[in-house]
């Protein structure tokens, strides 16, 4: 294991809840640099409707400016939630190659985010991802609150375990383990990550990702645990951005940055430039009128500020 | 490993940088809250030259109220910096029991720091170590920059190693192993403090503290992997005050509520009470008007918040 995959999850996760509009033009300005920061897996809008979630209503246009050779999507996937049927079909429309289908470990998390049971879930996404998969599309599944949930408190590996096997058995492309609220230790993560990286060894070990949440600041730790059980591919968001709007407290997606800081002080690859990701996400926070969570990305600004000042400081000067 | 020990610096390195004098009340009310919430071990301040910190020029006189079976300090050992002869005569004259010392794995990081190259400060420990030993004292060693620094870059492990060695010849109680400016990842630990753990295997485990730092967002990424190496004493700050005043960037200390939910929910025991602890760090943050790191007491203080709305929202409102 020497090469990491980062799946980013900014322009979906980490714009959603923004109540502010984001442009067109930025998700298209932010999706293309993330490409060139060195993204090859990007979830950048959903198939929702749009009186749900306002900020993912341009999807379709932006898959559309985003196609073709000029597109600027180079040799990266780009991905997108699709909740049903009607989503599916716009999500086709759309030329859209890869969607994710997305349910939880808990009914209280399911009914609050897709206003479903997780069996309801389970029974739409047994004929939507055959659907998907006739179209020649990748599926992604998610399962949320796997280790704890906002409505049910601490949840058992067993249960989780249930629904990650059920999407398994689909025929999708990958499931990613969620830790919606972020309150997941790296015991938790052996418990339930242990006995599934043993139900898909060798090459099916790219079937799973870790999606942590560094809430309580213990993302980084959790998927340093997750790499150790052999996972290889972890889910994050430039610069931190993003939450789950319906689980309260849920703020702080791992940022894209600290995991690459991570991995790469650990002699990983993941084909990022820090540099350049970190820019485009001080620059996207800018345009957002938002903090950025990112801690490697607080302490590169702070070296860059400095820099800066030394520089523009007269010669001569005391420092 | 069931019980680690964590060292609560918070009091000293957490103050010591504000620029708004802390009051003695409030040092006192914190360091005593801090006992209450579990803290066994506490560095409450350092015998250093008034004007060189200001924020530490009243530790004799908190020494004096924390004294005795009234001072509140209980069955808790309180520790004070030392950085030379004057200091351990004060340390003396104000009866502390346990004192540090402090060098650097870096010349460049010792000269800002205490005005001396490493081999200079080792020359004076020499000498000050056996004289606090004499005193009935017991001596903690700090190895400042020993991943990296932020005059040198990065700092191979035989250099930190050199130094940790020579500190653990001379009888001192642990040697604390710190990353100044947040800059380790997991294998740094590894390569630094696996050795390190194989030369003093056994009780002598003991004789090794891991110091992280936030800065990058790692610190509990690499406490994680210093306790898989058999390192059981663990320093951090309450909510995650302070950092170091002669390393540039190198904001945040790793939270003790941070530290404490990733122990206690891998099973392992620390003798905190998490809330008593989050409670404390909130109050004394409001009282030094400063913004707590912790992204523990962040969901903590969000969940509070929404649970006292929820209690005093109207019955029959809409939600």
């Amino acid at each position: 294991m020497s090469r990491i995959t980062i799946f980013e999850v900014g322009p979906r996760d980490g714009l959603q809840n923004e109540k502010q509009p984001v442009s067109l033009e930025d998700k298209l300005w932010f999706t293309r640099g993330l490409v060139q920061a060195g993204a090859r897996e990007l979830e950048i809008g959903a198939f929702v409707r749009a009186e749900r979630v306002p900020q993912m209503a341009d999807t379709d246009a932006l898959y559309a400016a985003l196609a073709g050779k000029t597109g600027g999507l180079g040799k990266a996937r780009a991905w997108a939630l699709v909740p049903n049927e009607k989503g599916l079909e716009r999500a086709a429309a759309a030329g859209a190659r890869n969607i994710a289908v997305f349910t939880a470990a808990t009914d209280g998390f399911a009914n609050a985010n897709i206003g479903m049971t997780v069996r309801e879930s389970l029974a739409l996404y047994k004929t939507l991802i055959p659907q998907a998969r006739k179209l020649g599309m990748r599926v992604r599944g998610y399962v949320s609150t796997a280790f704890g949930c906002p409505y049910e408190g601490k949840v058992a590996p067993a249960k989780a375990l249930k629904v990650i096997d059920q999407l398994l058995k689909w025929d999708v492309e990958q499931v990613s383990v969620g830790d919606t609220i972020g309150v997941a230790t790296p015991g938790d993560v052996t418990k339930l990550m242990g006995p599934l990286m043993k139900r898909v060894r060798g090459k099916a070990a790219l079937k799973v990702a870790g999606h942590f949440h560094d809430t309580r600041g213990t993302a980084l730790a959790n998927a340093l645990q997750a790499l150790e059980l052999g996972v290889t591919t972890l889910d994050s968001s430039a610069g931190g951005l993003g939450g789950c709007p319906y689980a309260p407290g849920a703020t702080g997606n791992l940022a894209t940055e600290d995991l690459v800081y991570l991995l790469h002080g650990m002699g990983l690859k993941t084909g990022f430039d820090l540099d350049a990701l970190s820019t485009l996400s001080v620059e996207m926070s800018r345009r957002m009128n938002r903090a950025l969570t990112s801690r490697y990305v607080a302490a590169w600004a702070a070296g860059r500020a400095r820099a800066a000042a030394a520089k523009s400081a007269p010669k001569g000067s005391a420092p």
